[in-house]
């Protein structure tokens, strides 16, 4: 699995086809993300050609399921559908939160890594359930930063960073990004990816939005491998003070 | 006053001229701040020479003046020797937290407009200052993220907001940067530029960190003009959850 | 299960018996959690003693389990031993995190409720696993602040509240506390009750520090019951600014 | 100047003078802040009364005063009609922000510290300017946590430990404090005590709200004084983890 960008776009919540296609390009993604239970065929099959046109791979989801039984399921059905072995496994605990639920979530990570997929797992911020998903076997783990759809960036910082620390797989931040600077300190995190699709799609200006967010995780890529400046608790002149003319 | 680049870039802490010139090349910046007071000649004469090489146009500042006193004089040196009226004004109250003193400062800049300067006014995270500065007729307020050189960021995003909504002149932020997300978020918030010195010349690799710094200033200016999606306190799925087939 | 004061306070950590005496007594804790696998039977003796004769009422917990099964077997020793039906129900992941294993947790707390205990479950700050734990019957939900020891304090306050506000039984935050202000912070988030150890034991002064909880915890609820101001981007004076006399 | 209670309560929001006795009576303080501009002579008189019923002692301030003139007027007016030489300077910039404006605040703090006022000066949040005031000889500095009214609690604690570790006078944090947990922590950050209004007779319930501070003010100040633990960024169990049986 290899990309020169380092952002995924979901599709979820465009508000038109043409809307999402300036959006994908202005991202400069190479990645999508498409829910395969939200869409009939007409639009879907719409929605397919959209992408498979702007040269963009397709990464289906699981969203909108709620136990492992479903989730195994609609990735069989994605794989025959799409020819795909790749799949974004959700699994939510209720549909107010839209959390994943720990025990579903790794039970169809079993079973679909058994069944020879390549699994993409969106999970909560637990560095523990992030090692358990690893042992597990899948691809990469996709911890949130907040819940979907809120926009509130990333919660517990402490806790990405934790999981990036421990992971042997690429993590991906998933959830809750609302601006560029959320997705800069994801990828200074040690992030490897960003995924995001309302802070996109649900923006004043979705083209512009994306244009932003390719920029932002550049920019959080290079700061993270540029290596920051240590956090100081008092000033520090950037010269030395000396050499100064008398006045 | 018009740059492509929002980004402006001081020539403090940089180990090397060398090492200097390639982030600054690699910044993109087109306007860097130069401190008068802490030059010898040789060294200075090097220093310019190097700046008008790259055509990035010089911002002398007033780094290590106490008072106004010194600073109107420093600033009037650096108009004798750099042929320019812009200066950075630069009036700190003491040499352990670097932090503006808003007396000196407000004398300083008074009598420098009256000189006929262009001041770009260095000033803590005040918004009463800030307008008072205004209304002295500075060409635009500085105001600082965290003391000069500790890489803390911006320590008081809603000072800085206040400040933007109420200026009518270019906000910059001014010191305290130390990563990529701290850039794109005073973007975020309003500002028109970033200026930032050891944030990229003490970073591990400068020249990179320079490029991060210059994707994060375009990402948050784009997505101040994008119009972010609001703040939720709860989840939203990212398309209606209907329209799922039967499993 | 009532107590009046909220705050409970572990043993853990405490250089002496005579240290942790005092400290308990300034806490004001009426409850007190004892690990079952941290004590020969001598010293374990004195420190229940000590317990018993202060009129604490004693929590054992299962601390260093890392399996349902070896947390089972610690509770079901810890009844024989103690005559208490009450169990803190931890299983952690691995000795560098001390994080809660979701897993092995859920079937720990299901063994542990069929066979009767009254079980307080440890674990993250993940909402949708708070609900499982709750509808296996758990009789209080024990979120984590921050890591074990790491005096974080509270680093996702949106969890907890979401917790707290999706709980049908009492929410205790349970590691991480570092000082006073998280104390209060937790209570005010809609937590029944603050549980910490290290925070008080290995202050530099325990006995006062347990005195500042004691304190902190009470402000917390008080403020929570009192109904705080809502929070305003601008400001707003406390009263009219008019009726000013002439000057 | 010493008092037993480390909270200081204003009386500015308070819909009743009834609601307003019990509320300071619930908070425990012994001394109170009045606005000189805003009474007319009657009810100046009834509250007068009420306070000095408390034995609560007067600090009479110069709120809505935005200049150095007015300010020194006021408190002179204070001075005669109080017989106190107590005031709380306030000097602000504008009706909108509330914010202190610095210049006007230099110049009163110094007219009234040579017409032998004991001066608390209302404050930003500055180090730099802090320190001014102390050197004018005010006999407090009250920086703001967040502009007044706001309930934002404190915007800047590192600006606030800075002003604290360099003050040689009593720092009392003086706006913004919307909760108990805020109050606690402006303690814990080092300050000598706090002051506040609305946050306790805009609450719900005044009087539980005061109770509320009152408590968390001695809890902060107790973790002040007590030596908090240090963060840790990784985990650390509260005991050894040898000594487990075999199971």
């Amino acid at each position: 699995m290899s990309f020169h960008s380092r952002l995924f776009m979901g599709t979820g919540g465009a508000p038109s086809l043409y809307g999402l296609a300036e959006a994908l390009i202005a991202s400069g993604t190479e990645l999508t993300t498409v829910a395969m239970r939200r869409h009939d065929s007409a639009s879907a099959g719409s929605l397919f050609g959209l992408v498979s046109d702007l040269g963009v791979r397709v990464l289906p989801n699981t969203a909108g399921c709620f136990t492992a039984r479903e989730a195994v399921l609609t990735a069989e059905l994605a794989r025959d559908a799409l020819e795909t072995d790749w799949i974004k496994l959700e699994v939510i605990a209720d549909d107010q939160t839209l959390l994943p639920d720990a025990l579903e979530l790794l039970d169809a990570a079993e079973q679909l890594v058994s069944r020879g997929f390549v699994v993409f797992a969106y999970t909560n911020d637990d560095p523990a359930l992030a090692v358990r998903l690893e042992r597990l076997g899948v691809a990469a783990v996709m911890p949130l930063g907040a819940p979907i759809g809120t926009g509130l960036g990333i919660l517990n910082p402490h806790n990405i960073a934790l999981i990036v620390e421990r992971s042997g797989v690429p993590v991906v931040l998933d959830a809750g990004i609302g601006t560029a600077s959320d997705a800069a300190l994801a990828m200074e995190l040690g992030c490897d990816a960003v995924l995001l699709a309302t802070a996109v799609t649900r923006a004043q200006d979705p083209p512009r939005m994306a244009n932003a967010f390719r920029h932002a995780v550049i920019a959080g890529r290079l700061a993270a491998e540029a290596g920051r400046i240590p956090r100081r608790g008092r000033a520090r002149a950037s010269s030395a003070m000396d050499g100064r003319p008398d006045l």
